[in-house]
């Protein structure tokens, strides 16, 4: 299935979503008639943070734009951007590190689906450090992570 | 000046312009409604190909797909992009070098024209050791690279 | 125990074996009198393919060579190489992140028998993004995975 | 809790010591009044080498500076760090990986503890292969790593 | 020569001195008793800026400090370390190409002179894209950079 | 012209070889029948160490093998390989950096002669910071170079 509209899917696992995350969003947003912010899921794997919390904050954080739909996935990236009629996926880049990793999964996934696209950007400065697993890690020692995230953070009670 | 159009500007020095430029910019157009390839000049750096013998073969190279349009420019990067009306610069990345030489130079690119957002894509695999410079340097040697160039190159006579 | 014969010995996990393994060895087996293809295994780790199956392949892949012997081995891969009568490890380089995880690795390997040379290939670009690791993934989701493979894969089936 | 002292921590888990981390600091001893060596301990994860043997072995290996100090610690780095009235985080850089690596948790560090600066030093070439995992590694499999440790190891018996 | 006190180098050819060079020496300063910016020279190698400007402007940039020197050099940076007594270089890393261009340096200095140890800070995510040749270019081409660059620049008049 | 004798050429500029080149050369002779050390010439390029001068000191360095030649070389290094009957290049590898230089240029090496295959070897860490424009620098200033290089320096008198 695919579509005449400009359709690119943006995966991970946002746990949590972050500022770092919205600010890819926000500036790749004109490029596309739709954004699908995917939440990718694992049964093996626990997430710190609630999904339908994750869902709402992140829906309400682009609500005026119109364009952005936020989906929950399980399974290969590849096949849901199909599935969707995405032909493009988004992904921010921090440091080569990032790139090594990204780069043979965006080839893996033209395998999969040759149509598919990966478009990069380069986080900005400013959000270069925030990642999830370093907000899980401030959470999960009580401190405040407001700071990281684009909408109103549950308080930790411990 | 800014328009409606989703313009992008892909700039290089293409000298020459290769099989694995033409290929981001064939997997980038579906994105945009018009793609400027910008041939960087610089009157302090002598090049080896003719600016109208490339601007002839690239024009070439996208005649059918109508939205691309091949410009010669001296100077800023940004102030060119801002000059066509284009909010989008596309760049081709190929390893870990160019990532960090890139980096810095789309925050600058940020810097001058507030507007612009860098794209990248990955270099296919099969195009990521074609460089300009390697090209040149088999040419000077005499060597045949019309593999390399996705139009007709002329003969080395020497 | 060492011998005259130029002995090498070609480690990984080859969970599975693929296109790039099979690439490396080809590439490589001219300059050696016999290559040892060499499993490693860990008793706490399992294994998504089995060894069997495995061994058989790579065997019939090289059977026409006659100079490439499969082992299944455990321990230190310096210590089996010795033990192989072997003075070169083959390693390929896909990235830089291979790049650093292979540099320290192969001075311990120097440590603990300090005959053993480690000789790397970069990958060729064709196979860049094969791993073991992809395929096992794809694997796991019903995909096809053949092309990846030097010999005939079983169906899955679930 | 800061003090006119120049106190600096250098964490890590130190699962062993080694002769790398050691000359990280002598290198930096004299830039410091005191230098905590400070090894994190994670109540979920097992170490394989016992807490009081390396405090002593540590403590022994410095004795004679009478600036550096062994504690050990649970939780965040920037936390403990802040407690001790320490400035100054010191860390080692093997390579690119380390460098990536590092980069965004001394930015995390900033944010939890906005006075805190790390400061980082090449590791010497003659120690750059060596780690704690690679010693770790070793030693499960029997082998000798007294060279690895500046101080006496427990002989391996099995 | 050598002293007591703790004496560092900052090196640089510094042309311009950025904002970048300013907050690596404000984050360095509560470790040293004297910080010696040195601007390195070669005389055949023509400046963007005038010297005299340069020292002027970062002199005074940090005078309150009271702890800071800025001088001119040609020549080995190790054997300039040496002369005014200092055991510290200080360098600033925005990414693993500086990291990787560092390394081989800081240890050729450690042979020049081998008490001379190098203190590398990770340069500030907002000021990571600053390097004097971007401002350079932008100069150039009749930008203005007083952005960045911590004290008054001159107008570009052309 | 190809041979049934393993033929390796392990080109550079060598201005001068020092002995991290000659570290990867001794280490690598096991494996070839001959070794070729290739000294690339560039009529363009001023060199600063006499070609006689390396050429004898590294002919000496090797007499005992019997299996090592020097020659010199002007044009693709490819080319001269095939010239030569070698089917195998040699390169060290210092770094990341190193790492993304030569790829390319080994892929351009087999486009240009097909059979050819480059090996790398990491360079052994004590030599990991020579390089001959290292040693360059230090010989222009005057410094004694000796430790450097595996042969007699002619003293610099100025």
């Amino acid at each position: 299935m695919t579509s005449d509209k400009r359709i690119a899917v943006f995966p991970g696992s946002f746990d949590p979503f972050t500022c770092g995350h919205e600010d890819i969003v926000r500036r790749v947003l004109p490029l596309f008639d739709e954004v699908v912010i995917a939440i990718g899921t694992n049964s093996k794997k626990k997430r710190e943070f609630d999904l339908d919390f994750l869902k709402n904050g992140i829906t309400g954080c682009f609500a005026e734009s119109g364009k952005v739909r936020v989906m929950v996935y399980e399974g290969l990236t590849a096949l849901f951007a199909k599935e969707v009629g995405a032909r493009f996926l988004i992904r921010g880049l921090r440091n080569t590190t990032d790139f090594e990793y990204e780069n043979p999964i965006s080839e893996a996934n033209k395998h999969i689906y040759p149509e598919l696209e990966t478009i990069f950007l380069f986080t900005s400065p400013q959000f270069a450090y925030y990642s999830s697993s370093i907000v899980r890690e401030l959470y999960k020692f009580g401190l405040d992570v407001q700071k990281f995230v684009p909408f109103k953070m549950p308080e930790k009670t411990h």
